[in-house]
C-alpha cells in the first residue's frame, strides 16, 4: 500500500519533469502530456516487460494515467502563470530517480532475484523513463552528464538492500534508499560531486 | 479481415515514411529496408508486448514482412527516377500514424479496456513507429512539431469509440475514426492548425 | 553449450564497445557500467521479449551481468593507461555485431521460425544494441553509415542458414557466419564497401 502510494507520486514527478522537458519545444497542450505520460510510465513499463508482469502496471489501474495526467496539467498550468523555480526539472528527476530506482529494486526482491539482478533492474527502472525524455524531446541524456546519476540510484539501492537485509520495517528502508538518492544526486549537482571520469582524448 | 487489409495498408505506408526519412542519409539498400522495417512494426510490436500479445503480429504471419519489403523496394525504385511529390514524407506517415491508432485502439477495445486505456493505446501505437523512425534517423521527431499530431491521433480514437459505442457497423467507425486522423493531421500542415502551446522561456 | 560461450564473448565485446563509445563523454565509473550493460544486454533483451523468452537471458543466469561488468572495467582501467588501438571501437563493435546476429537467428530457427522471420529476427539482435549505445551516447548510429553493416548481418545470416540446411556440424556453421559478417564489416569500413545508397536530393 506505501509502495502503490510512493509509485504515484514517483509518476506524477516523473510527469513533470517530462513537461519542463518539453517547455521550450513547442509541443501542444497534448504532446505534452503524450511526452509526460511517456516520462512517468517509461521505467515501470521496462521493469514489467523485463520481469513479464502482466497486466503492465498502469494497463491494469487506471489511478496512474489519471495522477499524470493531472500532474501533467497542473505543471503546464503553473507555467502559463509562474517563471518555475531554478531548478524545477533536476529536482522531479531527482525524485522520480529515487521513487523508480528503489521501486524497480524492491519488486525484484520480492520475486527472488539475486542482488545484482535486483541493482541493475533497479537502476534501469529509474533511469530508463528519463532517458526516453530526454531522447523524445531532444535533449543531452542526464545520464550523460558529470553528476553522480546512476551512482546515486545504485548507492540507493545498496542501502535499501542492506536495510532489507537486517529486517527493519519496509517502510523505513524505502524511505532511506530512496532519501539516499536524492540526496546524492542534488548534492552532487550543487557542489559538482563526480566519480573518477574517463579520461577524455 | 478489414482490420487485416487495413494493417496492411499501414505498414506499407508506414514503411515508405521510413524510405523517405532514410533518402538523404547514404543509406544501402538493406539499410534502408531495415529502418522501413523498424518504422513499420514498431508501432504494432509496442502494442503487442503490452497487452502480452504474443507471438507479435509479424513473427507469426510472414505478409507483413513480405509487404514492408515490397513497399520499401517500390519506394525505392521510385525515388531512383521520380523526384518524390512534395509532402510526400508527411502524407505516408499521417496516414500510417491514423491506421495504427486506430488499430491499437480496436486492440485494446477488444481486450475490454477502460476508455482511457484504449485512448492511450492507440495513441502510443501511432506515434511509436514514427518516433522510433525519426531516432535512428537522427530528425526532430515529428510529435515535436507545432501542428497537430497525437492530438490527431486522440480525436480520431475518440470519435472511432463514439461510432462504436452507438453500434455502427464496425468499417464505418474505422473508416470514420482514421479519416478524422489523416484529414485533421495534413489540415494542420496546410495551414499550421494547432493547441494553444507552451508558454516559451 | 558452445552457443552460452559465444554469446559470453558477444556480450563482452559490445560492453568494451559501450565503454569506448562513452569515452569522451565524460560519464562515472558507473555511468559507463551502465551503458556498457545496455549495450550489451540490448539486443537480446529485445529478441527475447519479442520471442516470449522468459526468463530474460541475463535475468536468469548471473554470468553475463559478471562478465559484462568485468569487460566493462577491464577496458576502463586499459584505457586509463593505453591510447586504445585505433579501431578498437569499430572492431568490437563488428564482433558483437556478428555474435549476436547469429545467436539471435539460431534462437529463432530452433523455435522453427520462418527463415524471413530468423533472417530479421538475427538482424534485429545484432544491431538493436548498438543502435541503443549510440542514441544514449548522442552518436550518429553505425546503422546510418555509409559502410555495409546491416547488410553484412543479413548476409552472415543467410551463410548460417545455408550451413545449417546442408547438416554441417552447430559449431562449424555458427564459426562461418560470424566470419562472414565480421569480415564483411570490417573490409567494407576499410575499403568503403557499400551497396547501392539512394540517390540524394
Amino acid at each position: 500500500m506505501l509502495f502503490y502510494y510512493l509509485d504515484l507520486i514517483g509518476v506524477a514527478v516523473f510527469a513533470a519533469s517530462g513537461v519542463l522537458a518539453s517547455r521550450d519545444r513547442e509541443l501542444d497542450l497534448l504532446g505534452v502530456i503524450v511526452v509526460a505520460t511517456l516520462t512517468a510510465i517509461g521505467g515501470g513499463t521496462i521493469r514489467d516487460l523485463l520481469l513479464d508482469r502482466h497486466p503492465i502496471f498502469w494497463v491494469s489501474d487506471n489511478s496512474y494515467l489519471i495522477v499524470i495526467s493531472a500532474s501533467a496539467v497542473a505543471t503546464v498550468v503553473y507555467l502559463r502563470n509562474f517563471p518555475p523555480p531554478g531548478n524545477a526539472f533536476l529536482v522531479a528527476d531527482a525524485m522520480g530517480l529515487s521513487l523508480f530506482a528503489i521501486s524497480g529494486a524492491n519488486l525484484a526482491l520480492a520475486a527472488e532475484h539475486t542482488p545484482l539482478i535486483v541493482v541493475i533492474m533497479g537502476a534501469m527502472t529509474g533511469v530508463a523513463g528519463g532517458v526516453l525524455r530526454d531522447v523524445i524531446t531532444a535533449r543531452v541524456p542526464l545520464i550523460l552528464q558529470r553528476e553522480l546519476y546512476a551512482t546515486a540510484a545504485i548507492a540507493g539501492i545498496a542501502v535499501y538492500l542492506m536495510l532489507e537485509s537486517i529486517a527493519v520495517p519496509h517502510a523505513f528502508a524505502f524511505g532511506t534508499g530512496s532519501l539516499t538518492v536524492v540526496t546524492l544526486r542534488l548534492f552532487a549537482i550543487r557542489w559538482g560531486w563526480h566519480l573518477p571520469v574517463l579520461r577524455q582524448e
